[in-house]
């Protein structure tokens, strides 16, 4: 337990999130994607949902300002126009704290599967509903000057 | 990197930091202290002095409120009386951010190399002037509705 850190991000999410750096990938998923068999590492948040755990580390992680867009999203049965209920709450949580317009990246889910192969790791939840499966991308902290 | 937090609380420093529980002690050390051969797990900043990594630490670390004296420094010249500048500097920072009165525990020079070794953690600085080094009892993080 640290002050001013939510207590959902413990000394090993924290240690991962400032480890990485500008354009590693983080993966964000329901506790039915195939975490383990990606061979990254895996932090396991326990009963804990994608739009809480979303919360918190966006808190602290800088999505990329350098591409266009950031955070990706699992495809809802094979149609880019569907969404669900979370992703919809998980984008408008990740507007708040991005400085610039922001729009899904939409990954079908085999490609998905694909790409969670090259992820710096994997933040696990026991989300129940599907597609809660996200990518989010590393950006940069500026020095206050710039801000 | 992570936004809102001190970038010199590195990766492994924050999970060391939020793993330590109540009653755990950190040692906060100048360039000079034994901190390998305390056996405990040592964590290096670089060329940082004491004042400005203690500022860094208490930022999200709680000094104990269930004991009387969460903080201590090492004796100065075996004279209880005296204090470095940068002692000075640190209580004043322990003092803003602890929300009881605050006053140091002096430990012996000889005294604080034996309590070291128990210790959960060195955090070990270039500070160059002498008698930097400090230990810090964890406290706990009340819920906001008891805080």
């Amino acid at each position: 337990m640290l002050k001013g850190i939510d207590p959902l991000l413990s000394g090993e999410l924290l240690r991962i999130l400032d480890e990485m750096g500008h354009g590693d990938e983080l993966l964000l998923v329901d506790r039915n994607f195939p975490a383990a068999a990606t061979g990254r590492p895996v932090v396991r948040l326990g009963e804990v949902g994608v739009v809480r755990a979303a919360s918190a580390i966006l808190g602290v992680f800088p999505l990329d300002e350098f591409i266009e867009r950031p955070l990706a999203r699992m495809e809802v049965h094979e149609d880019p126009t569907l969404t669900t209920s979370e992703q919809d709450e998980i984008l408008d949580i990740a507007r708040r704290e991005h400085p610039r317009a922001l729009e899904w990246e939409i990954v079908p889910r085999l490609d998905f599967y694909e790409r969670s192969r090259r992820a710096y790791a994997v933040v696990h939840t026991l989300e129940p509903r599907p597609w809660g499966c996200f990518i989010l991308s590393k950006g940069v902290v500026f020095p206050p000057a710039e801000a």
